[in-house]
């Protein structure tokens, strides 16, 4: 990085030349594309492909900023990608704002924007348009990011929870509660660290394997508070019962260690990388099989009934328990 | 509101059954709008009139988040509608992001939120999107907000730096730096307050009223590092000489003595409810006119010339200094 200083310093933020520097040296040479022009506050979105326009925005503030699997600047664009990809629309185009605290190792945020470049373009979205402040030391925890995202869905697609009906299977891509295990282990309070990694990364592929499946009724990543809280969320929507087998939802074993250990359940803690998704009963088993051969560990986990709306999982030893909504947060600052 | 909590816990931030109601008690109560669905992860974008999209971006740290003439829920709308405004554009839709601490109280962040309504139905845009993250005591300053707009522009207007020629015009809407020095005072380290009020508001009429002036090459809204960035920028990518005329250029009595007392350039202290324009040289007294009948203390300021590309600033003695590129950061978190 041709910038002689190695810390950021409140200049980088103020609008005059080492902000110039910094926006050039740091971002536009990882993230720059045709679209992105850092001479404009404002960029001319170029033709979108045909469909309807959907927008999702969301904020990053993972600690710490690197994590086994990932970092703050993939998570970033893969969060929003997976946001777009889980309505059922392509990502096409990233906005990105960066909060930067003084005396963060310039080092440091060069990993995490390679990082953001290498998720963009495996996503096959662009970042068009940026902002960066700079806050005094203290004032903020390393960075938080937020990213912003265009997407378009094809006119004839119909997702969502109101979609959802009694008989209705529910599914999992893959293990659930990597990215909170591995985040929380990567925090050195707890003076271990295991084999465990995020499972941070793209469900674009999986979604859109998803999207020609006919009788999908709804998409979503378990994100903060895991599959527990999408649950809990379908639940209150649609009035209905949701009743998972504890037995067939894929949880690893180095996260089903940990969870014992510390006293977490895998069903409430985030996933990155995961979608759950709701197909008619008669498509259910096509739509594990497609995901099976897209290379997810996808499985069917429950299904809706018309009893009671809440979340009730048949346990391994063939008991009952209900999942409630979460109150506190077991883990803050996980995505 | 109905939370029964005066202060935000990091269960406000957890996905769950708080993080629900604050997001419905604080955020939708106030800026609900048919494209708003906080059960979904993505908006659909309504219908947008005909025209170019175009996005921008932009995070707002300022400290104090009150200050005479705004908060930072107000600047979050007007600083992305002004951005969207000065591209000639016009605005329609907004995201937002809230980075929130701990231990903030709620009744501020009501206070804030209410601005943000207000702003935006003066601007007549909608926010169709949002997320929030909560993270512990200490990791942020109160509140960070980033807004990221959506708008619509012509397909005939054809504005920016490169459409800047030797010859053409340099008008401002108003005085400068009144933001800069108004936030300045509202920090208590400074011990005084004055009459001072900051510009703080909405540029969208008055860059909708430039869009008609035949001649009209470029708008741009001086935030971080004032009237003297913006000049800077226009120099270094045209290649002109850009002279301004002191006398012209309009500050109020109470900016020129706090920047007289402290030591500041008002040159280089933020607007946020300014715009800067350049026009043809035949078109600039009809583009003043426009303004001031638009209720503006506009005002023209200098001109434009194949000298050397630098920012030169006739003084009031009839001397001469040159408007350097900002190097330190003067004033951190001004916006």
């Amino acid at each position: 990085m041709p910038l002689k200083e190695t810390h950021i310093a409140l200049a980088h933020g103020n609008g005059g030349r080492y902000m110039r520097e910094l926006i050039e040296d740091l971002f536009v040479s990882r993230l720059g594309n045709a679209a992105l022009d850092t001479s404009l506050d404002a960029a001319t979105v170029p033709a979108m492909p045909a469909g309807e326009l959907v927008v999702t925005t969301d904020g990053f503030t993972v600690h710490p900023l690197e994590f086994p699997g990932g970092n703050i600047g993939s998570l970033a664009v893969h969060g929003t990608v997976n946001d777009l990809a889980v309505a059922g629309a392509t990502p096409v185009y990233l906005t990105l704002n960066a909060f930067i605290e003084e005396g963060i190792e310039i080092a440091l945020l060069e990993r995490l924007i390679d990082a953001m470049a290498k998720a963009a373009a495996n996503s096959r979205v662009n970042i068009i348009a940026g902002d960066t402040k700079v806050v005094r030391r203290g004032e903020a925890d390393g960075v938080y990011f937020a990213t912003t995202g265009l997407g378009i869905r094809p006119h004839t697609l119909r997702l969502g929870m109101p979609e959802i009906r009694a008989g209705d299977q529910v599914l999992v891509s893959g293990t659930v509660g990597d990215h909170g295990a591995a985040v929380l282990l990567a925090r050195e309070e707890f003076g271990f660290h295991g084999e465990l990694k995020s499972d941070a990364g793209s469900v674009l592929y999986l979604a859109q394997t998803l999207t020609r499946i006919p009788g999908l009724r709804f998409m979503r990543d378990p994100t903060r508070g895991g599959l527990a809280t999408v649950a809990n969320e379908i639940v209150r929507c649609t009035g209905l019962c949701m009743r998972l087998n504890e037995s067939a939802i894929p949880v690893s074993d180095p996260v089903q260690s940990v969870c014992e250990l510390l006293g977490y359940d895998p069903f409430y803690l985030a996933c990155e990388g995961r979608l759950i998704a709701v197909v008619a009963r008669d498509n259910a088993s096509q739509a594990v099989d497609a995901l099976i051969a897209a290379g997810a560990h996808a499985a069917l986990i429950g299904e809706f009934s018309e009893a009671d709306p809440q979340v009730i999982v048949q346990t391994e030893l063939g008991g009952e328990r209900i999942l409630e909504e979460l109150e506190d947060d077991p883990l803050p600052r996980i995505c």
